[in-house]
């Protein structure tokens, strides 16, 4: 650490990894360090127009970036089936780690990469950005109020977009050696994290995929569905897919109350976002209209929230390397759930649809 | 027909035909003419309470209002079991029929009715106000454009409300011998018909229940929830629930665009209502926002949608009556095709959630 800020390193010159770039200068506890790809003039160029201070280091390994030692974390935003190679090396190196979702093909692989940061005392975050919206917390507040919202009965979330025939065929998250999970992966993840969330992150009993998936020629899965449940009789499902509209939903109904938005997971707007509750709701007289009509709330962030999230990944590996603080557990816990709904849609597609419980 | 007015005769004196003698004396084609219960006397506190005019007539029987000769048409709003020994009746009598829902309890019992209105050559309606709102038809319209809507691709619909204790054990609608189809006949339904209406009424090939059914302690459904599935991958999802705060969303993503609404089962406000559209949503550089946001769409309607049921239907029962017009097929056709799913829900609940072919 230099200054107090945590130093980035970053492996792979991924579109995501601009972004992120941004995010972390944004951070006012976080600075770029090093950018590392297998091309070092790719390398270059991207710290050229992603703003790195001219101190950063350009590497032409990722290898490189973990040798150095003024790198303190690493943002890791390569394909998910190198996710457990590299994340396992950073840990190793003792770097913290920022990992990209989907994080691994499956559990057995995320749990690789968390045993390694465990054994090695560094901190593991998921780059699941909206959960570091300050509007994912004041909807916690909503959700936790047994009077406005009550028991959860219900959360439905989408998450599509349409990139065209192009991606489909050609993008990394469509290639089986790649991000072998596709549209699950991809999108599903976050409509997965999002009924978690909804749930206190109680896990479901089961899950059941729903017909019909699509899949593009290589077998990758382009659109699909499922249905989670739990044993008091709450009841979610999602929809994911790369062959429809932008859609970020998320639909909560409990017995009091309901939350809606419909930008979960990028904001519309950067730095204001809404979201719409509704409480204790019932028909006027004669069923001529309904009471009340719904709150729309609005959010307002100085700092967007993938920087939140680097500013929280980045408290939190200071407070290791400061105050030899242990790991917060909740962003390794977290995923792993996410991780273990996403195999269980998998395997319930492999198997035709049936019912299979979640792994723990 | 007198005056050019459609009579209307009421079969009984439920809440709901409260609202629908408001609605047919709302209406310019219709008119109240008799109203029959088994109690006279609940009969005539009914006409004195609803507005009902003098000349109308007020008996101690449902038989008598078929009896009566000056009655054109009836509205049928007697719990489910009921219907269809008092449908068929009705359109043996040559009464044109408007029929609460749920229709019948299957798709056979239905089948009794509708062939007892072609065998009379009366109209048949389901009492499904929402279909008349000219929300309903701009959004068609929406649906409908290629550019802004594209190829649908998923619909989920929720209908939930949670009328507390007392209902969930005393109301007809959770009496197996009145309605034996709870929730799901009374919400599940209009979710049904949602989905239909959004797919231009192309029947899913499969209907598969979700995990958990809710029960009361007579074993009559208080929320369940089931995805439909087309061969081309389509695929929908509802929920309906008497355990969960008011809910009515629809929410339709298509290749290039969304529609959403969350009152479409009764608008919030009576004469003004909402739907909500994006197309071709995209994310704006750097994925630093989404645009363009969603445009909120306001349709008035100067006759509530409870009254445009009426007159349509009226309109519908006029023509035969006056022109010799055969009746439109259009409804009869989908109101069996709400019930065929419907149906398949049941039986794949009844199947411990198997998938489920539906009918025809």
């Amino acid at each position: 650490m230099s200054e107090n800020l945590v130093r980035f390193g970053i492996l792979g010159c991924a579109n995501i990894a601009r972004k992120v770039s941004r995010a972390i200068r944004l951070s006012r506890n976080a600075t770029l360090r090093a950018i590392g790809s297998r091309s070092i003039d790719k390398a270059a160029r991207f710290a050229a127009e992603n703003g790195f201070p001219a101190s950063a280091k350009v590497y032409g390994s990722y290898e490189a970036v973990l040798e150095d030692a003024d790198v303190d974390a690493v943002y890791v935003p390569l394909p998910t089936s190198l996710h457990v190679r590299w994340a396992v090396a950073a840990a190793e190196r003792r770097k913290h780690l920022l990992l990209e979702k989907p994080v691994a093909l499956n559990a057995a692989e995320l749990d690789t990469i968390l045993a390694a940061c465990e054994a090695n005392g560094v901190q593991y975050m998921d780059a699941t950005m909206w959960m570091h919206h300050p509007r994912t917390a004041r909807m916690r507040q909503f959700l936790d109020d047994p009077r406005l919202f009550g028991p959860l009965k219900s959360v439905h979330s989408i998450f599509c977009y349409n990139p065209g025939h192009e991606f489909l065929n050609n993008d990394i998250r469509v290639k089986p050696d790649l991000d072998a999970l596709g549209a699950l992966g991809d999108t599903g993840w976050y409509c997965i994290r999002a009924i978690l969330w909804a749930n206190d992150y109680q896990l479901p009993e089961k899950v059941t995929a729903l017909r019909e998936v699509k899949y593009n020629e290589a077998g990758v899965i382009l659109s699909c569905a499922a249905s989670l449940s739990w044993a008091d009789g709450k009841i979610s499902t999602f929809y994911c897919s790369f062959l429809t509209n932008l859609t970020m939903d998320i639909t909560c109904a409990g017995t009091n109350g309901n939350l809606r938005l419909h930008d979960f997971v990028i904001p519309f707007q950067e730095n204001l976002a809404h979201f719409y509750t509704t409480s204790e709701s019932r028909f006027a007289e004669l069923s001529l209209g309904v009471v009340p009509v719904p709150n729309e709330h609005a959010v307002t962030t100085e700092l967007p929230q993938d920087a939140l999230m680097v500013s929280e990944f980045a408290r939190l590996a200071a407070d290791i390397e400061r105050n030899g603080a242990k790991p917060e557990k909740k962003w390794p816990t977290i995923s792993r759930k996410t991780q273990l709904v996403v195999d269980a849609v998998r395997v319930s597609i492999e198997r035709g649809f049936e019912p299979v419980e979640v792994g723990n």
